[in-house]
């Protein structure tokens, strides 16, 4: 079991896709933010009359994950047949964000969708930080992947 | 107790600091990754002859802080003075990652140093995805502040 | 009466600011977006129940005015204190776009009002695309400067 | 009739392009730069030698319009076949900048070639606004497009 | 015998790409930097511990390979299957740099190898620069090519 | 004497220079385009007519040296007063280009003038690649530098 990224000899490569098919590809993954009660109530009361601020998160997520390839170094240039940012209050009064990413490529668009998660959370943070600035994001994680040699399917949290 | 980005209407706005005076700003942020023992293990044995992943992710981090304000859309531009990204392995088994950032500027460097952690964090899932596609990013937060109105410093974790 | 980036011999130059004082600046400018009452009366329609629309080309607009300096070749970067981009439907049935940006700095922000216009209404053509290829961009101006050697007030359109 | 990125309820959207297959596209647009007599007089006359400001306008133009994925939120990143941009003084006295985009990709390059002609425009206005800071962009559209579902051609001006 | 880029009447153009076949493009370049003796001395003794210097010169390669579009104007958008950057030390004190480019595309990749090689011993000198503001960055040159419809194989250098 | 990007472990490190005071900083470089007498006789005659290739690496070397704290990972965000890139065929047939930037900041601009340069060379061989493949990039070097703690003066090549 060896990282695909790391050589024998500690050194790092971009891995060569070169002899990869070009086939459908799909991604899903989910950030959390956290933050106090009060916080919370303030960023839910301000956002009730519009939900500009999810849609800044929204379109900053989206930029963000067709730069992918700027913002993560080993990464390859995919072109994205689409990407979205969704939003959620859960009931545990965490802010759910759920992305997906879809492309026709040689290589799998997870790091699309993660990139795409992180960056709505980090501008979530943003916009909440003078509410609170222990607002934490936390669980950034792959929830599905489909394409490719492999899939995968994340465990339900508890 | 408001949002500062979001108007009473809900409409989103970048804050205007034209008026706030130019002084030394400093933030430091974390971010854990969670990783099955398996992957840890072939983690820690690949970057043990040369930790090159590991500068990867310091690059990708420290990069990425310089251009927080294009991906995160009610920023401002800030001349950083300096950042920088550095990686220990917990007891526990997480990678911790800890991201400085530093300016003189007319508003603070939080969003630099999350960015800086958030994206060294991604960087080292890219490159270990191979071995656990369960990977989890966790705990992206603010652990301090110094600089303009308000101070700020993170409770320890337990 | 010359343009200031055009040498003598018909070069282009950046003009060098480095002798000028840092005061504060401040630009306006509007574009107009035209299109058939039939794509008009759908847009509205449309954009009704939520104005994400708007929200994204406020965005785009946004961040493509704190990108100016790699857009358009001879400006100098500048590190805006705000920019804000607003929408108004005229009675005429022109979508209205208002764009201001201010900073302190050595040159004026009027290409960052500008493209913050332009960028924004050409995220909503292209989000309005299908409805009406024949949508129009016109009048792109400036509407005010202040800061700097001189000022500027556009006479009021009939 | 609806816009195809604006959801039912109001919500923006990314349009999946997957099951769309990759055929050959074409946009041209054009943008048009208006100004006072005085300033179009001097403008020619400082081009008169060189035009090397069309030639920065072209190149910022055609620069722009790779990178239109960046700008424009809800749009694919496109693999540009061909790019270019062109000028010519009208008899009107205004300046007509021509700009048109080729792909092979699963979605059109309207928003290519109107963001390489509104650039174009906006960097001549950069260089020409110490002559006169009135100088308005007016008439940004597409002109033609070929390739894709539906074919389009602008109606002549009068 | 003409520039492509270069049309008859001396304007350039980018080249138009729709009609040529996708195939597998290979492009390797190298840079050579000099500095005097003190000064490898030192980078060699600097670099001796850790060779982090070399991995952030590599990164910074691959990174601005995948953006040649946007540095060199008439070049086009593509997706790079692979790219890496190589250092050694030559016996003659030189540092050598090698750079590979790998994609399936419509035309070549040695500008990206070109601009590989040349980004990284930039980024060598930025970090070696205190010790000597001589050293010279010499002999950027393609070495080998292959795909597209000529070859190309470098002479030996003596 | 020892760089001062590298620690003493071997890490690399973004230099801090938060105390460091802003004075007005220039900087001067060159880089020289060798090429075949027949290369060389084609680029001549090609860009008589209009040099409009030289046009458009000049404006790839100022955009490019406004971006060079994307490029080359240590550096730090500089407000540049000005950039430009020149050009002139040295008797020797090398095509000799000249960049110089200037700022006033906490830090030099060697790598700005640096980059200006490099690619304003790299776009010179891409528009000429199609005559000779060999082309070479060489002597990349600064020529001056004003402004910080210590000036810096090239020695004339021979």
């Amino acid at each position: 079991m060896r990282p695909s990224h790391i050589a024998r000899d500690g050194s790092v490569t971009m891995v060569d896709v070169s002899s990869k098919r070009i086939t459908s590809r799909y991604a899903r993954a989910e950030a959390l933010v956290r933050m106090s009660r009060a916080a919370r109530v303030a960023l839910q009361a301000a956002t009730l009359p519009k939900g500009d601020a999810f849609v800044t998160a929204q379109i900053a997520g989206i930029t963000a994950a067709k730069r992918t390839a700027e913002l993560i170094p080993l990464t390859h240039t995919l072109p994205l047949s689409s990407v979205d940012v969704r939003f959620e209050w859960r009931r545990d009064g965490a802010l759910r964000i759920e992305a997906e990413a879809r492309t026709a490529a040689r290589t799998g668009v997870e790091m699309e969708a993660l990139v795409a998660a992180a960056v709505a959370a980090l501008t979530i943070y943003d916009m909440s930080k003078s509410l609170d600035k222990g607002i934490t994001i936390d669980t950034i994680r792959l929830l599905q992947k489909r394409g490719g040699k492999s899939s995968f399917e994340a465990e339900k949290h508890v």
